[in-house]
């Protein structure tokens, strides 16, 4: 971990090392890392769910037994995606001509029309584990599957929170994410659902494979609505700050965590995020969110404020989403990154994504431009 | 024509000459024989329609005589839709500035604000002829058309059968379609309107521009269906072969036939199908197929049952273009064809569309992957 | 200006040169000229509007004091739009992190969250001027716009015209919106809404930037319309030459007039019309035109068959849109100019957009096709 003075300081933009630093969002994320790919709930019993990594088809299936497993979404023989198919007992059976796949290797055990002692090679397993209402899989080098951290979400299954799923198809390279969550300073979006907040950066520190940013806020003008009470706590006036709670905003590779500790320390809400790459240009990515917040002393507050604080953060979402998609519209039609970052902050994040991402570029399309 | 031992064996997957082999979704189909572009219902007297043969626009033409013509669907003078003129005698007229053509020859014999002793160029007429409900083009060597063989259609013209004529487009390319009738073992897709059917194949022949294979079908479990029994007769009950009939599928490039006889050699069902490339890529192709029953001894009792028997090859057509348009969209994301093909009729039939496409090359778009 | 022997006559088809002659159809539109790119209604107070020009995002702004400018529409910092902005004064600030720009000169001159003394570059600013309900910006090299004429539009401010505006984006490249209403032979495509129509050509003369061509007009056959009437005057009767009217044509790149004089020399119909590729392949322009009708001796005749007069030019400008879509169709499908044009005044407009148009060349994707 590196110290770095409080207040921000230092460089405005790219490193001058710039010439040579590769388009970000160009990078591929990293495949050695366990993603989630759906939430438990979309995966009935006896049923399969089609989903993709990075534009590689994957098949979700949950056997009789319950268990869940990840294979290729492809039959060996014609390609046809597995998806489609029929689970029976622990195997997956393609719809088209019946190949039949074991569901925890994903080799081939059946053909029907062709003897058992000549069976073709199967179709490629992956790791998969299901935890936090959310089926993960490890797409990358299985051998390195057990060794990687596995997300904890602690908050998540502390019945002190109350929790909060949400998620949406955003299309944009997953680095625009990190970066809009990472930059507090885009308040100003979100003035018509937060009033005017003023943010200050009052720390950042960096590891490894992190980097991570402190903010405290003030409210400059207008009145608080409800919801951000729920979410920042409530303030007096305008121009106080706000309780003197504390925000650090987190890239854990590849995952983003936001928590909010109030003055006391307490760990008032805590969001756990992550920006999984659907296509193979990466220029969708499917978000798994989860919010949980703390609850207040008074039994049942908390619930009946949940549908206003659905609506808040809904709203935050579709403002985020809609701006991060004009930024890679603007990145589609550039065809390069001309963006001229001058928060330290992000700069940092924007140099641990692109060590941390995969070693292999994007290929796009050439830019182009619609009417 | 060369006898191949029955019951199946040898090689399995593609020969081993495989390196040099080119990629069978590329190849593009032969220009040089008859194709239907449309049914003679779609096109009325006095009008035109604008059909496409593998990304070339053709015009079809009933003159006010009732003959049909077939020219290049683009006027010479600015190239838009011939489809859209006006068809004035034995002439069409373009749209835009009047020019127009001979609809026998495509020469151009009039442009309304030149003088006629210095007419430009025409287009392009195409070797055309009506029969069996379908207006056929001859898209090649127009010096080839008349010595190429002329679909005969018997059982659509034998009034002893009553035949159905159907077709869509399905978004593949036409081998696709080719495998998938061919392959029998596929009638797991059609499960759930078929029962479960076990085809088992009994012999298999092939020539200089065809291949054929002959199936028996056991049923394995389940009722049989009202509409499958018109077609394969009835059977009694389950593990009892179905009635003895064989089916005989047979590509003839470019058409491909189904027949089913009884064990008496009755011909009781005759399907002929051709696949028409509509884009420049083929990666679409229009089905133009004829289905005839021979009429059973009891009058109208065909009649009666034919709705049935339009909806149930609704049904299993539907689920086949379902099955090839997810082969399609395979072979465009991986973009080379992997399929593990073990079925040794499916690996001649694919050698044969080979020989017989065109030399050329299909220039496919790079692959890529929608989100 | 070089006169031009009537009646025309000569080369047919392109010249001689043709081989080193580079397709039109990817010829830029030059920049170095004032382009109308909104309606002065459509930008209100205190609003912004984004458009296009040839693929560059544009930001146009009325501020709060009700002047008129335009901007790059991206931000400097991440590339969004501006246009999602904020009008502030005589500033426009970011709908992201609130970055502000000041609209005449494009010059940032906040960051809520950096200091003032080390703020970075802005966007570019783009010559803007207001005049005749349009909002015009000069998109080239802004040290040329002052000595560039900029369109007099005389009769749409003369109170002896009333004038409709209109326009619509059409999905071509301008050249063929230019060639379309020079050529008057092409009034066989408006043959449902004018009757048969012959247009005879009796004049051209050309200049450096600028070729033009009269026509007189005869009724082949057919009745007259009446929204025809209004626009060319009455005819007496099939055959006879339609009141002596003379329209001529004009290209004075990159804008084009229309205008019909009577037989004593009055200007009956002004029409002004300028087409604004919007994409960065020039495939889609947007087109802005003014047609100016003198008004008639009778006080408001012209108020009465207006409506009439609307629907005449709507239909006409329907059949035109729809047949210069054609032509960019098969241009696309074709790649690469397969016109064979025999009339001597399109050979001469074509040879002046291509001197006229920007040096480069149009990177048009492959050609491709639809099924």
């Amino acid at each position: 971990m590196r110290a770095v003075p409080f207040p921000d300081s230092g460089t405005l933009g790219e490193p001058s090392s710039g010439a040579a630093v590769r388009d970000l969002r160009r990078v591929p994320i990293h495949p050695d890392h366990w993603y989630p790919l759906a939430w438990s709930r979309e995966l009935k019993r006896g049923k399969t769910l089609g989903v993709r990594f990075a534009g590689d088809p994957i098949v979700l299936v949950r056997t009789e037994s319950g268990a869940v497993y990840a294979l290729e979404d492809r039959c060996a023989h014609r390609q046809v995606p597995l998806h489609a198919g029929v689970v029976s007992g622990e195997t997956l059976r393609c719809c088209y001509h019946g190949w039949t796949y074991a569901c925890d290797s994903g080799r081939c055990v059946d053909v029907p029309y062709l003897g058992r002692e000549r069976l073709p090679n199967g179709v490629r397993a992956y790791p998969c584990r299901e935890a936090h209402g959310l089926i993960f899989v490890f797409p990358g080098d299985a051998t390195l599957a057990d060794s990687r951290p596995f997300p904890a979400l602690e908050s998540a299954d502390d019945r002190a929170f109350k929790t909060r799923r949400f998620g949406r198809e955003v299309k944009c390279h997953y680095s625009f994410m990190h970066e809009n969550l990472m930059d507090m300073n885009h308040q100003f979006l979100h003035r018509k659902q937060m009033g005017q907040m003023r943010a200050r950066s009052v720390g950042r520190r960096r590891g490894d494979d992190w980097v991570e940013v402190d903010y405290t806020f003030a409210r400059m003008e207008g009145k608080q609505p409800v919801g951000e009470a729920l979410v920042f706590g409530a303030s007096k006036k305008p121009g106080e700050q706000a309780d003197k709670s504390v925000m650090t905003v987190r890239t854990g590779y590849p995952y983003q965590t936001l928590q909010i500790r109030s003055s006391e320390g307490t760990l008032v809400m805590d969001l756990w995020i992550v920006y999984v790459p659907l296509d193979a240009e990466q220029r969708t990515n499917r978000t798994f969110g989860l919010l949980s917040i703390h609850k207040p002393g008074i039994p049942f507050a908390l619930d009946l404020a949940w549908p206003l604080l659905v609506w808040f953060t809904e709203r935050i979402f579709r403002e985020d989403r809609w701006i991060v998609e004009r930024e890679q519209e603007a990145h589609d039609r550039q065809g390069a990154d001309w963006n001229h970052e001058v928060f330290p902050v992000i700069n940092e994040l924007r140099d641990l994504l692109r060590q941390c991402g995969a070693r292999t570029v994007i290929p796009i399309r050439e830019a182009r431009d619609g009417a």
